[in-house]
């Protein structure tokens, strides 16, 4: 048979680190590359009991068809919380619970972008957002990350030189992969811009619960007046990423859209997982456990940028100093090939993400890579930076 | 702000059936409008102890991301059950678990369909699906069904019409709406037919274990030994809708991309949900479970059919009789205004499916309904066709 392929998916390739997963999963390779949970960060006794509670007192409810917009008690906990917590949400927007963050990309790439379209995003940028978003045939524009985010004279310039630009991409805290968080100032000035220049932003925001120094800057969406921000959250950093549930704030006029495309997609989410997230935002200590996860990866965090001070730094690579989330962002001397090195590092069985996998075309130049501290034990972290030491030293 | 929308889903509108079915919630409303498993068709008890179980011994196994193909021991209890019990699936297929079988449909859409591509379908056909489709701006060509399935002459005149028609959407079981099932000569046809016409086949099956008399007919994808069948299965309606389990079966060289894609939309589908189908298959008596359930919406289907005899039939209505699945399909006279019919219905409490929500284009001239037996009790089943009766005796 001849698959007569959509022009949509003719170039696709699976995701590159997903795919690295799969090795880094042999026993005796230290993976460096994921962005799990560590498996001490699971609210497990809670989510035993909130299970047996649900199955026993409202089992139809779990089992039983659900609305596309998602569990109601559950909406209802996420906005009190954005609105409380973040200032996140007026009465012109709409939140529904979608299955997982992911999703979120899918939905608003259905619903905004047409083939050719333009995505302005960060260059380095996530990945599973990157390919998401060529699924629909767009063309990405990547914007250079700065020490406090996205240069805005080249926003500026890609704006200007893109008129099909309908969107940009962002997430604004402890970026995936640059650790970089924007600076207020600049979440300010991509705001003016995309309103400018008649923009969608998509404020992807999966990490913002993780910042283990300084203070929380507000979102955009905070200041989102004029109904242009899809502000995309997760709780499978917080929560679980297997339950698979995120949520969406966005302008009611946009949502509306997309909620049609999420019953054709999937119908809704899991009621069970909806159930676990509502039941422990209202009924466990949220905060507190929050606040656990904080000390759980500061402490990985410290651990990792001190292993990189001693054994990496000195010999010629350099990093980006993080102040939450999950990775940080490694850059060889220009005169060292980078894929050559991470191959090296596998045949060490040190498995870590080369830079090009984030790029909005992998053949871009490229000298950096992406190490995570949340997934390893501190062993198998201080081992896989030793040896990244050690390979330094050697080919640099 | 001026929301530029895709041209894929300008004209999309929302599922006609979720939206009826959220008023049909109002209490002291009859809703014969659902497709939703009866309340007592659960395995609760079965859930309660799986899902005490797996959180007691592999919790972080229930956390942790899973990889987007799904949970390996589901895929390989699904495969050895395909082959065993329906002799479906080749060296040179792959099955995946989806976010429910609605997932098949979208992410077949997504890696098959360019805009303005055709898609043959049976008219009337499922909506869900019909919408799915719809969002990738696909043109859908209908083709009649007949009381033994699709009219396959005029399911040639439309492949021979139609230079791009990619795919043929059938369910071949107990079909949604209509009830009518595909004859064994028919499905060979059809699979002829595509074959000739390189055309793919999408074989949505969510009915096929609810058979309640004769024998069960081969499905289309057991005699596909030229890759042309996409084989989709859902557990929605032999387990539970809310956890959103279903798989795909499909020739490996098309699955990869589908797999890239659905990476995209959730990564993967809920690891509870998942563990929670296979040790129900694998660990309890599942096909006991098929029997039960069979036996219920048997006793269900009979008194349905014969509550329309008595007071439907003779007040000039006609319906198709099934042998298996949640719907009866009833036709007015021509002289009859339909949609008027079930509005009037409405105000009476009772809520039915306008059939034109099942065609291709919703204002073509229309005069069937749809009913469901499964959700209903019997005690509202009785009332609700009563009242159908006693409104067609008012105005036929």
């Amino acid at each position: 048979m001849n698959y007569r392929f959509s022009d949509k998916v003719l170039a696709l390739k699976p995701n590159a680190i997903r795919e690295i997963l799969k090795s880094a999963s042999d026993p005796g390779v230290i993976s460096l590359s994921a962005g799990n949970p560590a498996p001490d960060a699971f609210p497990v006794d809670a989510i035993r009991e909130i299970s047996a509670r649900i199955l026993a007192d409202n089992p139809i409810g779990v089992l039983q068809y659900g609305v596309s917009e998602g569990y109601q008690p559950l909406r209802d906990t996420l906005k009190a919380y954005l609105k409380e917590k973040h200032g996140i949400g007026t009465d012109d927007d709409e939140l529904i619970v979608v299955s997982g963050a992911q999703q979120v990309m899918d939905l608003a790439g259905k619903s905004f972008l047409n083939e050719h379209d333009v995505l302005i995003c960060e260059a380095p940028s996530f990945i599973g957002s990157l390919n998401t978003f060529r699924s629909y045939n767009t063309r990405l524009v990547g914007v250079p990350v700065e020490s406090d985010g996205m240069s805005m004279e080249e926003l500026e310039k890609a704006l200007d030189a893109n008129e099909s630009a309908k969107m940009i991409y962002t997430i604004p805290n402890f970026q995936n992969p640059s650790g970089v968080t924007m600076s207020l100032g600049k979440r300010k000035k991509l705001y003016e811009l995309a309103l400018s220049h008649n923009c969608l932003i998509i404020e992807d925001n999966p990490y913002g619960d993780l910042r283990y120094y300084g203070e929380d800057i507000p979102s955009i969406k905070s200041f989102d007046t004029e109904g242009i921000v899809i502000y995309s959250g997760s709780f499978s950093k917080v929560i679980s990423p297997g339950i698979r549930v995120g949520f969406m704030c966005a302008p009611k006029a946009a949502m509306a859209k997309m909620i049609i495309c999420k019953q054709g997609q999937d119908v809704h989410t899991t009621m069970w997982s909806q159930m676990i997230c509502n039941e422990f935002m209202t009924k466990y200590d949220f905060d507190g456990h929050l606040g656990f996860l904080r000390d759980l990866y500061r402490g990985k965090a410290a651990l990792c940028m001190k292993l990189l001070d001693e054994y990496v730094v000195p010999n010629g690579i350099t990093y980006n100093k993080i102040d939450g989330g999950l990775f940080i962002w490694c850059e060889l001397p220009a005169c060292v090939d980078m894929l050559d090195f991470c191959r090296k590092l596998t045949e060490r069985k040190v498995c870590v993400v080369p830079g090009n996998a984030f790029l909005t075309d992998s053949e871009l130049e490229c000298h950096s890579f992406r190490i995570n501290f949340s997934t390893p034990t501190d062993e198998d972290l201080t081992e896989g930076i030793k040896q990244i030491g050690q390979l330094a030293k050697e080919v640099i």
